[in-house]
């Protein structure tokens, strides 16, 4: 039987990289994955998304071209082509992660793991048919889209009238008109997408705003820019009854069935913790979700968890970070998840871009804070390259340090932007801090130094 | 006779932005500026370079549309638009400018300043006709366009066969074949733009290298590019004269005639120090270049200098920094520049940044460095959005302390990513540092991450 000093379950963003890194430092690492390598962001997630949605922007750029001096005639877009394109994107990078595992030393073995007990020499998990043991486990298995229990919704799943971001992802024909649930990340992005491409979009979407915990007011230019482009929101909405080609809403008291030949549902992800054998060795769930730590320990010793499903975070930038440090304290550093500074993207055009606190989270913890926001047309870049944007940034401080707590986007560039934020959270930055970091002129991000000195 | 804290003489941006911060402390000011405010970088640099090559990029987007899934047939620019649009945005933020000096309370005059002497009051300029007295001044005078003593190239800058950078953002017809004396930052972006709208563009440079004191390897990237774009460097060569709709180059030891019809001259800039009276206070300067320390001090006590005009950097972001650096210290507020953590860009495509050391130039220094380069492919993103990039990221680190020295890139997005590179270098942060910060996926920026951990 083998003996390694690290079984993964999962070779997702958690998994693969975490192997990367332990195997780096020396240690015998296996990884269990039941599909493909690179999990759901690689194969139905970010990847793909962004995939599609730079071909989109492509289109969107050649179709507003004459604001810029470039004259076009006849653009079209060939969502067929756009997907072949995306697979090969995914099989390369799959192909590239596989290379990577093989390089560092790491075992894969593709097939289903569970965890089966524990003996003197570590964990016993059956992956496939082989039974293999590990000093000790970092498990990795990640989330599943959420089909909640709507009236007819799971039978239209099966006849494929109701897709989940995978399946959307598949599609080869492009809807007349897309009724997406949820107005999260994924069904924005989606949104965007088919809106550029030339299908009817309708968002459906039970909180009174888009983009989930996104600042308010970077959640309403948002939604008014898609608005302008022809995307129906319905807020405070909910999908009560999925039947055939169509979907019935309730919203502000009132019940209407929306006709549709197309539904995406995206109203949240579920950690997948059924069926790998927790039980087994008692790891502790709550509410479905692995309990771990900021150093991502469960409550067992010598089982770590990381990514989705702990269900914090659900984001591939989380799942990295978090399986390096259950990786570094395996081996004795001490380091953990600063939870505070993690950035998060929708990439829809304009790009929203955001880490740390809002205004609002900031009070709800009691922390006393103030917050502000500035045009991005303080940028003589922006000003150069958006002929009608209404970009902003908004700067939330700590009253009493002057530190910076939060820093939320909307405009272009804002997913490239936003690490050196989140740096400035970590780190403690306090307003006079970033002053004297010099920002290239001329570029959009340094309206986040023209802002410290307006705070 | 009007009497200020502080004078300061060129309105560019070092001194508006001085201005600004210097009113908002509660500083009484005056700025003189003879042209417009806003300065080189306003008015005959950054924006308006960036305004055409925004569309050049926007036309590029459109040829290459095929790559991504989108057609397009027949995509065309209009020069004439782009240069009438590049006015509009130019006009736009200089009223912006003005408006932000009125509201601080900033008396602007337009005409052409001298210092005068000292009196017991302070020092007196003469701005115009009127005379000012100034408690403390701060000269921020800029720089010029160098006509190089190149037989033939003053008569030929006279007729309009050679520009500088000023002249050719006005230039409504495109040449057939354009020169570009020097392969610096403003050559290479002209010549990025007229090589997109169509032009036949060679480029003279007389170092082996095109970038300046770019890294080596980022340098070839980009030659390479361009050259398959159809853009001729020669390098190592020397214009030794220019004549009747041509020049005639020196290089290899032989001597060759190239035709053309337009030359843009581009070989460096000059500190402006002639006719601002600093004789009359008796202010240093060393090859025309006000002599100043990392506060931006003079050698007189109360006369400060920052941008081109000490010659150190002649990047607008430097200067922005230097009239903040200087406003602090007349206020008794301890500041310095941080020359080391200086970030560059060329908006070529693919876009070249730059921060801190080269392994190069750390060598010289007697550091002990070591450097690495790493695909941009490691980035999903990358891939996904630049079918054929070869873009690159280089960090130097310390080897003593593993400290970042100096980030190095070129590739999509860089302009905007750099910063966060800056404050990794200004706050001299460890390759251990930046792994515990967290990076959006999928980003380019999170290469920089990457590449932290085979460091």
């Amino acid at each position: 039987m083998d003996k390694f000093n690290l079984i993964i379950i999962g070779g997702g963003p958690a998994g693969y990289n975490a192997a990367e890194r332990a195997a780096h430092e020396g240690m015998k690492v296996l990884v269990a994955e039941e599909k493909a390598l690179g999990g759901v962001c690689l194969n139905e997630g970010c990847i793909p998304t962004k995939t599609l949605l730079y071909s989109a922007k492509v289109f969107d750029s050649a179709k507003h071209a004459s604001d810029y001096g470039v004259s076009v005639s006849g653009a079209s877009i060939d969502h067929d082509f756009v997907i072949t394109r995306k697979n090969k994107v995914v099989t390369a990078l799959v192909t590239g992660i596989k290379m990577s595992m093989k390089k560092a030393g790491v075992t894969v073995v593709n097939a289903t793991a569970r965890i089966t007990g524990k003996t003197s020499d570590g964990f016993t998990v059956k992956v496939g048919e082989t039974e293999y043991t590990g000093e000790k486990l970092l498990i990795c298995s990640g989330s599943e889209a959420v089909v909640p229990p709507i009236s007819g919704l799971r039978e239209a799943y099966e006849t494929g009238f109701v897709v989940t971001n995978r399946e959307i992802l598949d599609m080869r024909a492009v809807p007349e008109h897309l009724v997406v649930i949820g107005g999260g990340v994924i069904g924005l992005e989606m949104a965007s997408y088919f809106n550029s491409i030339g299908a009817r979009v309708t968002v459906v979407e039970m909180l009174p705003k888009i983009a989930g915990s996104a600042d308010d007011e970077i959640s309403k230019i948002l939604q008014k820019n898609y608005e302008k482009r022809g995307v129906k929101f319905m807020l405070s909405a909910k999908v009560i009854a999925v039947g055939d080609r169509y979907v019935q809403i309730e919203a502000d008291g009132s019940n209407e069935k929306v006709m549709c030949d197309r539904v995406l549902v995206s109203v949240g992800r579920r950690a997948r913790t059924n069926g790998i054998g927790l039980e087994s060795v008692g790891v502790l769930t709550e509410r479905g979700e692995i309990v771990t730590d900021e150093t991502c320990k469960t409550s067992v010793a010598g089982i770590w968890a990381a990514g989705d499903v702990n269900g914090k975070s659900m984001l591939a930038h989380t799942a990295y970070r978090e399986g390096e440090t259950a990786v570094n304290n395996m081996l004795g550093k001490k380091d953990r998840v600063d939870y505070r500074a993690i950035p998060s993207v929708i990439y829809t055009n304009p790009e929203v871009a955001s880490v740390g606190e809002t205004l609002e989270s900031a009070n709800a913890s009691g922390i006393e804070a103030a917050a502000e926001s500035f045009t991005l047309k303080y940028s003589g870049r922006y000003i150069a390259e958006n002929a009608k944007g209404d970009g902003i940034v908004k700067i939330v401080i700590g009253k009493k340090h002057r530190n910076i707590l939060g820093v939320h986007m909307i405009g272009s560039y804002a997913s490239e932007i936003i690490y050196g934020a989140a740096a400035m959270v970590a780190n403690e930055e306090r307003v006079e801090d970033v002053r004297k970091i010099v920002f290239p002129h001329p570029t959009v991000g340094e309206v986040i130094r023209e802002a410290m000195f307006m705070m």
